[in-house]
């Protein structure tokens, strides 16, 4: 793509950089920036920078929050003895909208994946192991996703965990509500009828 | 969506301001953005703010430009009797990149829609007209999409070059190289028959 203009250039390259991001989608939103008044432009940038070198993560969870102790961590109506391992916040956002869990979270900050160079050490494990020796958790619920990196990060936290107390479980898998059998993936499938439920608890659940 | 950061919901607010970038794509980016280096930030609001304040439009055919006229506009190797009327500077990319003109250009910045509310006078419609007024121009070539927006707009400036004895022409409209004729609609084939080319012409062109 040949550009009349460096400035042009050099932002279309910039914002290219983003994931799923094209060259064409970038110069798309770059002209429309420009059309707009310049405090468009600014807000954005500001808002970016700003959201950049001052934000703060949980101390306890690692999740995103503007306080030294997210909103979650900090309320006494959440039930401290069950944490839900998650990868990244954007899955706390998910299950805090089920309004289904009342406990907290651990926010690794990705998966363990050798092919990205990703290894234990990049993520918050063990401020999860030292969270769990500290003796009030009971329950640790993995809701990483079900693929090979999921599942290794799963198992290299659960041998972390080998000499203490704490009970673990990951979130069911299985057809989504609402769909059809017939167009189910035959894993899921499979095991969604090995971890099958006693009907009366699957009537409580709705 | 509820945020666990004001700055967060912030910055994603900015960024779903974009066209085509819902809350979902804003909050994947600007995750992505947090887990790359600061300079990734810096350089992506730095390139559109400094994009937004010194941006250099040509004064002959408006492109964007660093230079007071553009490199097409400057250049002695261009035809400068024929001018390409365009909508916005991604017509004059995707025109530059078939290699078969060598006019200049005029970029509009938009096209006529009462609907948008965007009127004669908000697109670089006079400064085309004075441009043909001059007398250089011998003729003009329309190159809009063929929508009533774009229709209207080579209405309007035809009426407005009367009296001038520029002559205007519009691009071909037809059925795309190595599409069928089956699939096409039947607009495009109506015209396509009706504005057939001479069989020798259609050689040269190959």
């Amino acid at each position: 793509m040949e550009f009349s203009s460096k400035l042009l250039q050099n932002a279309v390259h910039e914002m290219s950089q983003l994931p799923g991001i094209g060259k064409r989608t970038a110069l798309r939103l770059v002209l429309h920036l420009l059309k707009q008044p310049e405090e468009r432009t600014e807000h954005l940038s500001n808002a970016l920078v700003k959201l950049k070198s001052e934000v703060n993560f949980c101390k306890k969870c690692h999740n995103i929050s503007d306080t030294e102790l997210c909103e979650i961590c900090a309320s006494t109506k959440r039930d401290g003895t069950v944490v839900c391992v998650v990868e990244d916040i954007r899955d706390v956002m998910a299950i805090e909208n089920t309004s289904q869990y009342n406990g907290l979270y651990h926010v690794l900050g990705g998966k363990i994946s050798p092919m990205e160079g990703v290894g234990p050490q990049d993520l918050n494990i063990t401020s999860l192991v030292q969270r769990v020796k500290e003796g009030t958790i009971k329950e640790l619920i993995f809701a990483l996703s079900s693929t090979m990196e999921g599942d290794t990060t799963n198992f290299y936290i659960y041998r972390q965990l080998e000499g203490t107390e704490v009970a673990t479980s990951t979130i069911a898998r299985g057809i989504s509500v609402g769909d059809e059998l017939e167009y189910a993936d035959e894993v899921t499938l499979g095991r969604s009828i090995l971890n099958r439920v006693p009907f009366e608890s699957s009537i409580k659940a709705t």
